[in-house]
């Protein structure tokens, strides 16, 4: 455990990992799917834990949902306690088959170790989402055009997760993972052209990197991070410009800041139970309060909103 | 002049030209490289000017930068002519050999546009950005990494000059050059792969398309948009918080929102005489503010900032 005892690598992770925690961070649970982003964090987290006397366990996600991946959880688990951590569980989640395959394993996982966490005080996730991971998420985000939340990508934490490896290069882990003689497990989903973020991954980043320089990966995650404090502002501003109950009145949304007007409606929107919003859809809503020429209502998910009397009404579509 | 006798795609353009346009747009000076978008937004402008009753004039710039230019203007003027359009000027611009070529050029033919839209009132300078021109600036704009305003792209209006096309596709445009039987300009630049933009649209726009689907050109132009109104609020609340002349105290920037403190950060340098200050700069500098542990100064373009008595002080790199 002596410091110089640690490679290049990891200690660029440990560095990582000793940054983002707090005093608040009593307990750590590592999240590991075997992966190299996951099992160098795990590495990283050991040591910063023993160093501060933290207790640090770790979960092994079975999602069920490739043919052997029992046998890849308990590798992985043995690989966990072949690294010093003393306390090691495999979670079993079952994942519902509503929603895409990527978001509903999320929820599921996230969800078992919110619970595999439980405790007082309770254990602090820690996710190996690396700056690769970020770019990608950015880049996501950006094609689906919905503004600058869209854009925020991963939070370091949030409900109880901590990412303490959003500003550290894949790379990095992968090197973690030789200079420990880890053989990292190779998800075959990692490479399934089925998942947007696999093409951006294999295609569209390499040719991003190849065309503006070696830098954008570095240059995403940047932009996640700016962009969550932007949007954290303007959602909390948007909060308070926004009446609640009711709609607002088109003269109080016309004398709102546009980047408010738009967050204020979908707020609005949200209440009333509209369905997927999009900034396209916002932006028609918005056509009512600033180019009011008796138009008619327009159509969104789930219902309607036309102005009458200087408001916008909201009809929902029936459900016959 | 009949509105049915519009193509489709010369009747979407002139669509988007008069919405674009204000009462106060009482004399219009369409800039013209002789490309499809300017050409296509000539034609479409000397139709809604028509209509509305408007003078319409077109400028043909002549940057001298590549050999013939001077017979590919007189070109375009004899086709702007012959679209329709009375006063047609070929302004030949020199570009100075300081910043990169394409700024320089650009700086060089805003700068003669609005010297030939003077008068009284002075003529709107409509310029032909198609929404594809803002997708291309928005990835641009994100491999620098420096945040929501430089995800903005090009605005629809400012400083006397209007982009009525910044949602009208590229192709769009060519379609129109196809139903007028005009034969557009090709500029040899835009096929040069030394220039990033050229990179961006010959080979990261079609790889994002075909990884992501074929909204993504749309969907950046969106984000655009939306980045461009989050950045002016953001920009706006950062000037009230900043207390001008003087460095913020640490307190005072502690006390910010991150999205403010960034800014007003920034404002501070820029009136300091830094120089070309990145988004990891004004981190590094935040970490005066918010993890002060009697850490040295930062270096910057042009100076350090340090921290002492609980404000930041900027110190200018000798000129010897």
């Amino acid at each position: 455990m002596a410091r110089r005892a640690l490679g290049p690598a990891l200690l660029a992770v440990v560095q990582a990992v000793d940054a983002a925690l707090t005093p608040a961070d009593a307990r750590l649970l590592v999240a590991c799917s075997g992966g190299a982003d996951s099992l160098a964090l795990a590495a990283a987290a050991r040591h910063v834990a023993a160093r501060r006397g933290l207790p640090c366990a770790a979960a092994v996600v079975d999602h069920g949902l490739q043919a052997g991946s029992d046998a890849v959880a308990a590798r992985t688990a043995a690989v966990l306690a072949g690294l010093g951590l003393a306390d090691v569980v495999v979670l079993r989640v079952a994942v519902p088959a509503a929603g895409g395959p990527e978001a509903a394993a999320r929820d599921a996982r996230y969800a078992a170790l919110r619970a595999a966490a439980a405790g007082d005080p309770p254990a602090t996730v820690l996710l190996g989402h690396t700056r690769d991971d970020q770019a990608e998420t950015v880049l996501l985000g950006l094609a689906r055009g919905s503004g600058t939340r869209s854009l925020a990508g991963m939070a370091v934490r949030g409900a109880g997760l901590l990412r303490p490896l959003l500003e550290v290069p894949r790379a990095t882990t992968e090197q973690v993972c030789v200079e420990l003689g880890l053989q990292p497990w190779s998800d075959p989903h990692n490479v399934d052209p089925r998942f947007a973020r696999v093409r951006v991954r294999h295609r569209v980043l390499p040719v991003l990197e190849d065309a503006l320089g070696p830098g954008v990966a570095q240059a995403l995650a940047r932009t996640a991070r700016l962009a969550r404090d932007d949007a954290d502002l303007l959602d909390a501003l948007a909060a308070e410009a926004d009446p609640g109950l009711g709609a607002p009145t088109c003269d109080a949304l016309a004398a709102l800041p546009a980047a408010l007007r738009g967050r204020v409606l979908r707020r609005w929107l949200a209440r009333e139970g509209a369905g997927d919003v999009g900034a396209d859809h916002v932006r028609a809503v918005e056509a009512l309060v600033l180019a009011w020429r008796g138009q008619r209502g327009v159509d969104l998910p789930g219902g309607t909103v036309a102005r009458s009397g200087g408001r916008l009404l909201w009809q929902a579509v029936g459900r016959g």
